[in-house]
């Protein structure tokens, strides 16, 4: 491929409000070209890395029998109104009217679509196991978006469902789907995690997020120093380690603590550490019902927990007016004594003895405050947010926190939409059951960021070869010299021959615009071809490691493949 | 690849509402399904039918130098509105709005977004030419969409551009481009026609239409019964074979003619032929410039070519209240005699003497009117609307209509859109110049109805071998039977190693639906592996034809070839 025929618009620096590695990279390699704020095109050599991509997931995909068809990315919004996602996917959602107001929303994911697909069309268990993908743009309504192809407003994934008759189907396909994701992140040389997911998110039960670790991931991943636990922070559990001391319980006494509202300020007041005291925090959940949950002061409420506990739709801060009206006092003073409020709370929570909290009245707080005496508790659980250096909840090693990007994510839904939206089978018994879901996703547009931030240095992009969008570069020093010029392109050629895809830059600029434009390109290798040229010499470059080579050019044949196995073993 | 694990919801009866044989044929062979009107999801056949023809569209693109790339389908209206079709597109256009209250429209095309693009990234004519292109789902707001994939809401497209320092560079791609799609159809043995197309609705000059000959195609194709004139009927021209009569004017006489307010009862009013009467339609163009267009009685005025002549974003009949206001009578009296009105005249006009035309009175007519003498015609031309039997404009035939499925455009654009959008590059000189544009369309999902409309019989679908699913359809005929089932297994497996798609009908159903969906599926081959299995005998049907042939098992590899080279060589 001639370069003068491709648009790659290289930028010599770095370009104002790119604040990631790999979007910088990215646009000053020329792959992509911001349309608007968080919608990008792929220029040819970032579509070139997408059909590489594609071809790995598409491969590994066959391999466990899932098909591949093509869904719609203009949804009836009735659809999502069965499902009740409507008003509860949130702001995110794009929404829009055809010419006769019929509503339609942009799809940020397919479980609906797929699930009335298979209500519609299939009708018997004999026709389950089916396991269905695309790979197509997505839309969310990004309040902020960033990060170039990490957080956009138009992106591309590749979505699997899966249909089955019962559970052991949905396990071995989940098992199969995860152990395909592995297999096509190692075919990228991608460092990830397999970490635990909010299975809630989707709706369902055990869910695999894979997060691949870089400075500039919103993920946090929480993995164990010692044993292999490995989870996304929302969702990581840590061991309670917490013993009841051997204490008696001293009386309830109600004290005047003014100007208190923090833990902080609290513990000084009383000259107690924060974890002596209860922190009370007020959610609302779905919209309507109030739920106090209970931590440890020097914890966090972890919302997702509390969410996920409840299974609610959406989980709040309760507002001061709010609080006010539920328990009578302003934000600060709230406890668990003396309230008709539904209580949840942690299971460091059960073993504190003549704690403190809040009164529900304005600067008055408990002390002496137990458990179980002065309060009942509604459920124990795991409700706070892990912290580093916690034990591991198998107790293996301690908790270390690291931030990764979220490239895929695999859930078990099990009926969660087949019920809603009526998508049954007769069973063997003729019975009409609900068919069991799972769903399966990649961010295949967030992987070039993700590989990009992974691998990119100070000079440029660093393709691996299984996704670069050609294997050689070969350079003409000079163009106008019909020595080089020939032998560029008679190497081209040759190594087209061979099943190599080559770029070969024959644009008439200086050498130095054309080495600094292929490092920001990235092709694994460069071959010179410059003054050498006359004595059928030319230079390897090896983009990741720098190392330069001169090879004779009828030794390239085997030169080429010993770099290219060398490129393709380490990670 | 197993039938089981396919999603292949075949139906035994036409399905409601279908109305277009292809509609019919794709939904009941289970190739797709309605998630709502006038957009479809593509099931595992059609996808793979969709991938056959991305790569016969690749291949062909990739010869000519075409880049593949792909741009976003949410596009700011701003950029629509750079180039005034925010406007003028009209209400086929989808709009929507993020949270924030920025605006958006769905792609239904990408002038704006390829040209913006070039102008933020290519400097000099020195990176010109540059032709790029991308397959990808449009979307319009069809009022009524029908006919299945062929006028629906989303769709997917091949949409290229070239950009170009000169028209030479232009003339030179959209020639290439010309023969490539030639290519592209031809190997989906698809019958089409090249046919002058409507430029202006691109706003650019010369324009090529591919059209499908389909009954149930919504393009009328014009061509001549001789010589090689093809056109649409918005663009076909005729020629004007009428001659000055060899009569004197007479006086111009005004006359009441209640009642007329067709030409048809004007004529038998008057006893004359519609043919000596001129026909003023009243028009306003860019809603404000009224426009007189007069044709001969019995012709028709064709508003695109109007619309073309004036270079007109609208074109619009006149409302009676907009009639009585500019010539002061009503509908069926306007005439070209005593206006301020610009006249636009058919050719046919200028040969008319002593005719019949309104008086701009109600109920009143002039006859005798002659034009030149009578009233002033500011343009004369071909503007009307061509007719069955018409002399070809080239003098060679007679003009014959047929339906037909437009399936590719092929648009000279010039600088219709890097003039409002500011594309303009550095020529030789050093001086900035708008880039010279061209624009290559292929509807990708459409030419899978084409194909369908074109191919099917009763039974079901017949697609070409370029672009079938799948090349064989392997049918044991009991799958409980080892000796049927084992040799179906091996003859997959044997066929998919020389290179074969093969599909493998191993589903539980009895002899006849498996045959049924077999025609309803339409694959090139389908082996029977019956009774005759015993002795290693099976039966090959080719399904276009129905001719149906005993092979033994080891003469397969030798027949399969001969079959498929038959039928790759009839259209």
């Amino acid at each position: 491929m001639r370069q003068s025929k491709m648009l790659i618009p290289t930028l010599k620096q770095n370009p104002k409000g790119a604040v990631a590695l790999s979007h910088i990279m990215m646009l000053r390699g020329g792959y992509i070209h911001q349309v608007s704020a968080g919608i990008y095109a792929y220029l040819p050599l970032a579509y070139r890395v997408l059909e590489k991509i594609e071809k790995i997931i598409n491969d590994e995909m066959q391999k466990i029998g899932a098909i591949r068809m093509l869904v719609p990315t203009l949804l009836p919004a009735k659809l999502w109104k069965e499902s009740g996602r409507l008003s509860t996917y949130g702001p995110e959602l794009f929404k829009l009217k055809n010419r006769r107001g019929t509503e339609y929303i942009l799809g940020p994911t397919h479980e609906e679509t797929f699930t009335a697909l298979i209500r519609d069309t299939v009708n018997s268990y004999k026709d389950l196991p089916l396991i269905l993908y695309q790979i197509q743009s997505k839309f969310r309504d990004e309040n902020r978006p960033r990060y170039g192809l990490l957080r956009g407003r138009e992106f591309l994934m590749k979505d699997a469902y899966s249909f089955s008759l019962n559970d052991k189907d949905l396990d071995r396909i989940y098992h199969n789907m995860d152990v395909a994701y592995r297999k096509i992140f190692d075919k990228m040389q991608l460092h990830y995690r397999p970490i635990i997911g909010n299975g809630g998110a989707m709706g369902g039960s055990d869910s695999q997020e894979f997060s691949a670790p870089a400075k500039v991931g919103e993920d946090t991943i929480v993995y164990s120093d010692k044993g292999d636990y490995q989870a996304n922070l929302e969702m990581a559990t840590s061991k309670c380690i917490a013993k009841k001391p051997d204490v008696a319980p001293k009386k309830l006494v109600k004290k005047s603590c003014p100007n208190t509202k923090t833990i902080k300020k609290l513990a000084k007041f009383l000259k107690v550490e924060p974890k002596q005291i209860i922190k009370s925090v007020l959610f609302i959940a779905n919209k309507k019902k109030p739920v106090l949950v209970l931590v440890r002061g020097d914890h966090d409420v972890n919302p997702t927990k509390i969410q996920n506990f409840l299974g609610a739709d959406f989980l709040d801060l309760a507002t001061p007016s709010q609080i006010k009206k539920l328990v009578g006092c302003v934000p600060g003073y709230v406890g668990p004594v003396n309230t008709n409020v539904k209580i949840l709370a942690d299971d460091y929570v059960k073993y504190m003895v003549n704690t403190v909290a809040g009164a529900n009245e304005n600067d008055y707080d408990y002390v002496n405050v137990n458990p179980g005496r002065d309060f009942k508790v509604d459920a124990y659980g795991d409700f706070r947010l892990a912290k580093e250096g916690d034990v591991a909840p198998n107790g293996v090693g301690h908790l270390k926190f690291t931030p990764g990007i979220e490239i895929a994510h695999i859930f078990k839904l099990g009926t969660r939409y087949s019920k809603d939206l009526g998508a049954t089978v007769l069973n063997e018994n003729g019975k009409r059951v609900p068919v069991i879901m799972g769903c399966y996703g990649i961010g295949v547009s967030r992987l070039l960021s993700a590989i990009a931030e992974q691998q990119s240095d100070d000079n440029g992009l660093v393709w691996p070869i299984s996704v670069a969008p050609f294997d050689i570069h070969i350079i003409p020093v000079n163009v106008k010299n019909d020595v080089q010029m020939n032998l560029a392109l008679s190497l081209d050629k040759q190594l087209t021959k061979d099943g190599y895809e080559v770029l070969l830059d024959d644009r008439k600029k200086r050498a130095g615009v054309k080495f600094a434009d292929s490092d920001l390109i990235g092709i694994p290798l460069r071959i010179t071809v410059g003054r050498d040229a006359k004595q059928g010499v030319v230079e390897v470059k090896i983009r990741k490691t720098g190392e330069t080579v001169k090879v004779r050019k009828d030794e390239l044949e085997n030169t080429i493949p010993i770099f290219r196995k060398e490129l393709s073993n380490n990670k």
